[in-house]
Order: structure tokens, then sequence, then C-alpha cells
């Protein structure tokens, strides 16, 4: 009985990068989480351990480390691309090259309004995120996205109309919380994007559709935050979102003889709602760029 | 200017639920962390806030409490086949269900070596899992899975033979620690199993590959151990696997004097190797199952 | 052979509490984690499981709900009194209530710089704290305190003159970074105190300490910080602070044949320094409040 | 305005040490985290950063390194006591050394029923811990401990008789789940202990007692836990618990026309209650271990 390898991949993930570029005085902080993945003609290594294909997760990391001496750190979607080019272009085995990049963001502390020149702060919110993919046949994939953005409507949010069947006990509402913690990818049709700019756009524009779009289902709210990240953002083709419905439920006080005029909730961590879709423009394309679900 | 609603899904996630049977004094307990996925003729919610297609999330979770009275609970591939064929049953709108469980295992206390009626200790270790997808025309698929098996060999690992580039430092080795924190998925051709057996099967295939592999690269023993399992469970059609390659480096103790005959080791959390591989028999058929990258 | 009951104490933690103060169409959210823990005369529940003087801990969270509602939430400090009062003062046998409340921070959303009027955005820096004694005789001790406040030099510090010992490898040096994730809790000698302006006069003091310090150890920086709270805030008599060393190394790029102007980092998860402690004034008093080590 | 320097320490904490000891082809393997903290003669550090009494937090991580090979590993308090002593005597500054292990426990593999020679999967449910203090008096402490050691009945516990304020809602019960994960530490007398057989005959004490008491509260509970484990083990004076009351609550599942015999249960993550409390023997001694709350 024998068995046959199916898709694969390899690389080392969770290399800590910080750079540290100097203007004089003046310091500025890129820190990074980086995962490489390659792919390619690895058979030899599985069926027989036969390593002669198999560029060293070591020395991929030593690369990304070495990258960022040599060429400056920049964007994550271009430190992306310039990595991915590196492995399929010198390792004749490889095939498929993916760079995955966290971006973890300082901002510059400033006691007394005073901007400090080498002085930072991590901010705890959201994550940038970039993906970048490189074949042998010079086919490039760039996606961005961020996660753990923790967005919430006092308002301006209801959720009736649904079916009710055997199993239904939700009552109507007019009138109700809505918070979410946003995870998103989005795919660019061309790598001629100022990187950064897009992405305080998406990050824009996400924020912008959540707070403006009065609400009749987090499904609504899903598809006005897509589409008004492909509005603002041309190189965009296509965007997919993740967002758990963090339920914040009134609490009950008449059993203490107290009305609640939508004042105290109850924030429960589980269970939640999980609402995920995709919001492409007319053209559809598959996409290449990392699945949510 | 106008864009489309693409691939979505919604559900509920996090649904705690706990089933004791009682066999006269002696008690049995189930542990199970659901999730629920429905996609469907969903455009309008998506659109307009139009909620008539939309089983209420609340409603899916109640439905998961009441099935487990009503049917018992018993294997998770089993509960999620009948959860999930009662949703695209029961709501026109919904033509594909999918339920994902994740089972934290209980063992029963046996203080001086009694086994106790009902008393347990949450076994720490791996989760079992199980995804089921069911679809309008009767499509069905199941996959099996566990997360969290950790395991270590002290000896019997070599890795050498592999490229160097001018990025290269690591030196070859033919002793070496391996150590990886096993996720997989696998998926079954048929319904006709003994989910059970089968876990328990593929559980232990998977560890006495691990064991019994003297391994040249970590894919070698990736390759080795979907192909235990694929022996030993004759419904898995293909296994896909997930090894963090858990690095364990010998400390260099030169400094003071000491050598270090593979004695004493640190392991770093980060960064780590990340080795993914598939495993099919002969046929290859297209997954419809969980996929790890 | 028989034993005694020791101290103890008994409450309910993960207590969610989020609520929403509006201003017309103006909204504010304080959202809150609170746990309560009671001791007293309890020794009966211990010894005989006779509960008459145990009020459930079901009943404690529903205090914090109902509290909320009839007394607003406003700063935790204050919240944390109403309380701690309130169950010294209702339940006979108990003459010691402790409530911890940990603050997580909602900013407004300003899409286009404009204020929104109800939508927020979770700042996920750093939380603050608060924790409440009140004893049945009426002593009451406040603390207040924060978790998560990451921050980071890129220069300004050195670290040598230590001792070498057999088992001391480490190189002196004049330059590196210095980051750490402050966590902190300090003790105010009254209750008449502005809780809101006091936290943001202390976080404050924290940051700018650090950004303006030289550094030659990180206990130098762990003093200045403390010094400048009790500067910064007269009802603050002792500071107690816990502060990782979170390493970023140079890496060593003479293999690559390149050279490494503090530019390239890696900042390993562990292990990690851990540099721990109090500032107070002249006067030294025994702290009721959290200790950290 | 001049401050003081009150309680401080210092020393690196997440050192992670695996040792293998070979015996012929069966090997052993012994895992831990290992913290340091000294404490001493510091003020210069803190108040000049004057280093010349700070031995480096690198070179006390070399030698838990250096001493694991020098020494052998063993068990934790033994292996602490080791380090902590070698502190005291070595740096004249230092007079207080605290070390503290968790250990986490690796079993043996035994495919086909054959215990493997040198393969291992790690047990994911509790960690074992230790704490050691030695003073340049030569005092010394010992405490040992454990944590997520989480245990369920499913019967054989009841609570009812707590008053009733105007804030209780909650049904009194004779028959309800009851669940918990074990955090302890326990201090020994003496240093004259075989640690492997005190752990085991602690840790078998505690989940027997749980098993075997009919609880009317989990007071009770906690109370029978620790006055179990002093019975079994003569070196240990005194024991702190620190349990979670990991609620199951019963659903309702009456809105759908069903009947819920005490057989679906929800368990949600918060709140929790949290119980915590002491039991020594006769002789009440001030603990030097590690506090809980």
């Amino acid at each position: 009985m024998s068995f046959t390898l199916g898709a694969n991949q390899y690389g080392k993930a969770g290399i800590r990068l910080v750079s540290v570029e100097r203007d004089g005085d003046r310091h500025f902080v890129t820190d990074f989480t980086v995962a490489t993945a390659l792919a390619g003609r690895l058979d030899d290594t599985h069926y027989t351990g036969d390593n002669s294909a198999v560029l060293a997760t070591d020395t991929q990391k030593n690369t990304v480390y070495a990258f960022a001496r040599e060429y400056g750190v920049g964007e994550p979607e271009a430190f992306g691309l310039r990595l991915a080019r590196h492995f399929v272009k010198t390792q004749e085995p490889i095939y498929h090259a993916r760079i995955r990049i966290e971006q973890h963001t300082w901002e510059r502390l400033a006691p007394h309004g005073e901007p400090a020149p080498h002085s930072f702060v991590r901010s705890g919110g959201e994550t940038r995120r970039a993906e970048v993919i490189v074949t042998e046949e010079h086919d490039v994939s760039v996606s961005s996205g961020l996660g753990d953005l923790t967005v919430l409507n006092t308002t301006n949010s209801e959720f009736h109309g649904f079916p009710r069947d055997k199993y239904t006990t939700l009552p109507e509402t007019r009138e109700r919380m809505l918070a979410t913690s946003v995870e998103a990818w989005w795919d660019h049709s061309s790598e001629d994007v100022d990187w950064g700019k897009s992405y305080a756009d998406a990050r824009d524009a996400l924020v912008t559709a959540f707070a403006s779009t009065y609400s009749l289902s987090l499904q609504q709210t899903l598809f006005s935050m897509g589409s008004h990240v492909l509005r603002k953002c041309p190189s965009v083709d296509e965007i997919r979102l993740s967002l758990p419905n963090k339920h914040h439920n009134l609490v009950d006080l008449t059993p203490f003889g107290l009305d609640n005029p939508n004042q105290v909730y109850v924030a429960p961590t589980e269970p939640y709602g999980l609402i995920q879709g995709t919001v492409h423009r007319e053209r559809e394309l598959p996409s290449a760029g990392p699945q949510l679900w």
C-alpha cells in the first residue's frame, strides 16, 4: 500500500525583527514578526530524508535579518516582496515563496506635549499584516490586512425580522450595542502602490464605515465596511472580513426593583456570533491571498 | 461604483456544552465547544439588512443545547452531522452548513486505584476535533483532527545535506532532539465509520510513527505520520499535518569549562520551523475539509 | 490529628460590566472587569458546610450590576469604595471586603477628524486598575495601578560595571535598547482624591520619567519612575513597580559580511530580566495594597 | 523632596531548561522553566546606576545551565536549593535568593503498549511548582505547589442555607456540578524530604479529597483538600489553595418543550467564583512561601 505526498510547504515562523533607523537624534522603530514558507520540488525530503533541496529554516531566518541591514525594512509589503523574490530566484527547487508579516506599532512618546526623539510606547490596538506570494513564473500576489481592531457603537443598531423556528427565543430589538473585533485581508491588483498610505486609507475606511452605518445586521455593516475600503483604495480588488459579534446584553435589573434604560450591560466572552464575508469589484478573480475561514 | 458580495457564512462560535450521562451511580462526561456556520441565499441581509433568511445565531446555539437533550451527544462527528443536516433541511435559504467541534477530554479519577463513579480530571494534552459539512444537495464531508499533541524524541534525529548559501550558518548534525506539537485534519470517504475507534486508531498511528521513525528531516517524519494514519484508518482519504519544529538547542557550556554531551538544552519559544504537508491515497480528490495553511 | 483554617477569602471574579452614559446624542462608555473578595467569620462553611454567613458570589455579582444602575459607575476607585462599604456594612459576618477593578479603555472614533457621538475604538495598550479594601472598623485602603504599558528607548541606556564571576559572559555595553512593560500599583493616603486626574498624572509621570532618564540600569529607571509619580501625585505614599527587561539583542551579521551599527535587533520572548522595586515617602508604612511579588 | 527605596528584588525569568539523562538506550527528560530573584544591598544601582553589586541576570541564567551539567537537575526543590545557596554564598551583597521552578511533565510514549526508550508525550494537565528561598543567615524556606489541576464532580455537591438580601436571586440547590482548577502552594518544615514522593502524595491527597468529599460548599471541599495533604505529607506545615468555582449551569430547555434532568450544562468562562483559603497544623507560623492572593 503506498501513499502520495500532496500540497506542502515549510519555513520559519516567529522571526522577531526590530529595526531602528536613526536620523541624527531622531529615531524610527519598525517591529515585525515574520514568517516564511517555501514550496517546490521537495518530494525527496519527505520520502527519503534527502535534504539537498531544503534551504534550512535557520537560513531563511538569517536572510530576514541580513536583508533588514542590506536593504532596510520599510513597508511590510515591500520587505516581503524582496524576500519572496530572493527565495524563488536563488533556490532552484523552490517555485513558490510566501512571506507573512505582522507589524506591531509603536507611537512616539510626547511627555508634556513634546515629541521625544527616541522614546516610544506600544500602541496595543490593531496589528497591521501583509502577505506576499511570489512564484517561479514571477506571478505576484500581495495582500494587506489587520487584526484586533475592536470597535463599538452604543446605538444605531437593530436586529429583527429574522425567522422564528421552534428553537428561537431571541426577542427582536430596535436598539442594541454593536461591537466587533475586525480581522480583514484585502488583495491588491498591482505592486505599484504606496503601501503605507493604502493601509492608512483602508483602516480609516473600515472605522468610518463602522461608525456611520445605521445597522440592521452585522452582515450589513460588514458589506458597508468592505465597500468603503474598495471605494477608498483603488488598488484593492477584494476584501475578506471576519467579524465576531461581541455581544453586550442588557442586564435584567427588575428583580432588584430597578429599570435599565440601555445603561448597564454584561459583555460575555462566549458564545459569540461570527460573521464572515467577502466584498469584491464586479470582476471576480480567484484570490491567492490568505483565507479567513 | 458598485461592489459585489462574495463568499460568506455566519454562525455562533464558542458554544460550551457539557453533557452528563448517568448509568445509575456511574456517570460519563462529554465536553464540547461547538461552532456553527451557515451559508446560503443571504444577499439581502448584506445589501439591505433584510433578515428574513437569517436564522439567528442565538437560535443556532439553542439548537445545539436542545439536540444534546433530544438525541444525546455521542461522538462529535455524529453530533455534527445531525446538526448540519437539521439546518440545511429546515432552513430553505441555507444550502451549506458547517459544524466544528472541539472536544475537551476528562479522565475518570481513580483515588487509591479505584475508579471513581462521578469524579473526573481534565487531561490537558491534545484536543480532539471534528468538522462536518452538509449541503442542500446532501453532499456530506466529515473530517476529524486533533491539536496540541506535543511529542519529543531525544535521539534518532539528524539534519544534514541541506544547501549552503551565503546566509547559511547552521552546522550539520547527526544527533538532535526532535519535538513538535501536532495539528492535523484527516478527511473520511464515508459516514459509515466507528468514529471513536477511528480517532483512537489515528491518534495511535501518529504517535507510533513519530516514535518509530528514524528521522533525517521533520518532513520525513511528517510523511511517515500521515502514511501510518492512512494505513490504520481505512475510511481516511487524506491527512493534512502542521508540525512546528520546537527547537531544543544544545547549550554551549565551554565558557564555563564544561562539556555538554547532549545533556543540557534550551527550548526557545521562537522562532520555530513550521513544516506542513499532505498525504493522500493514490486517487487525489479536492478536500472540502479544514485547511491548515 | 486536627488542622486549623487560616487566612481565607471568597468572591466573584470576572464580572464584566459595560455602562453607557447618554448625554443626549453624545454617549460615554465605561468598561470594567470587577472582582469581589470577602473575608470574615467564615469558619463554619469550611468546617461543616454551614453557609449561613456566606453571601453567595452570585449575589455579589448582582450587587455590582445593580449599583451600576443605582449610583452610576464613575471612577473605579469610587465605585470600588461604594461596593466594599456595602458588603461590610450589610453583612454582619463580613469584616473585610476587597474590590479589584480592571478598566478597559475605549477612545471616541473620529472619522475625518470629527469626533463621533456614539462610536468607539478599544485602545489596546495599558489597562487601568484599582483596588479598594474596607474593613469592619472602617479602615480604608485605596490603591491604583496599571498594567501592560509597554515602552521603549532606542538609546540613552548603558549597562556596565557589574561583577564578573566564572559564569559571566555578558559584555559591558555603553549603548543598548531599553524596553519594558510596566506593571505598577500605588497606594493613596486619603480618599479625598480626584481619581481620574490622579491616574492621568501618574501615567504621565511614568512615561515622562522613562523617556527622560539616562539609564545605567533598569533599577535606576525604576527608581526614577517611582519618584516621578510620588512627586506628581501628592496623595500617593508608596509605589511598587514590576519591570520586565524586554531584551533587544543586536544581531551578529558578520557571517554575512555585514556590519550592524545599532540597527537590526532580535527581540526574544524569553528569558527576560525582571526588576521589581518599591519607592515610598520618608515615612514607611505597611502597605495593605496589592503586592507585585 | 526626596524618596526612599523600599523592598526590591531582581533576577531572570523564563529560563527554559530541558535536560536529558541517558541510561544506555533509555532516556529521561526533565523540563523546567526557572526564575531567579535576588535581593540585597542594591541601593546604589537604584540611586546612581552603580552596578558593582548587581550580578547580571544573564549570569544568573548561565549559572542555571552550568549547574544542570555540573550537578544534574533532579527534583526542582533540590535544584532550587543548590542555586539559591550559590547566589547568597558567592555574592557578598546578596542576602536573599529566591528560585521558582515550574516543571512541565513528559510521559514516556508506549506504542502498542511497549514503553519507548526515548520518545515522550507532553502531559498537558497540571504543572508542578517549587519555590526555594535562602538567606544570608542560612534560613531556608521550601514550598511546593501545583497549578492547572482541573477536576469535576458530576454530583455530591449542594449549595443552600446562604443569606438572602435584596440582591439575591440564586435558587438553593441540592444537586449541582462542582468543578475547579486547583492552584496550591504548601510549605515544608524541613529540607529532609523525598521531594518526588512528597509531591506525588500531595497530588494524590488533593484529588482523593476532591472526589470523596460530599460538598455543601466549595469552602468545605477546600478545607478537606488541605487537611488531606497535611495528613499525608508529614513535612508540610501549611497549604494555601485557590479554587475558582468553574460554574456548570443547567440549561433551561423548557422553551423547547424539553425537560433537563441534570444532563445538559453550559460552562461559561466568566464570571466565576473564587474561593481561597489556608489550612495549617495547630502551631501557626508566618509563611515565607508564595502567597496566592
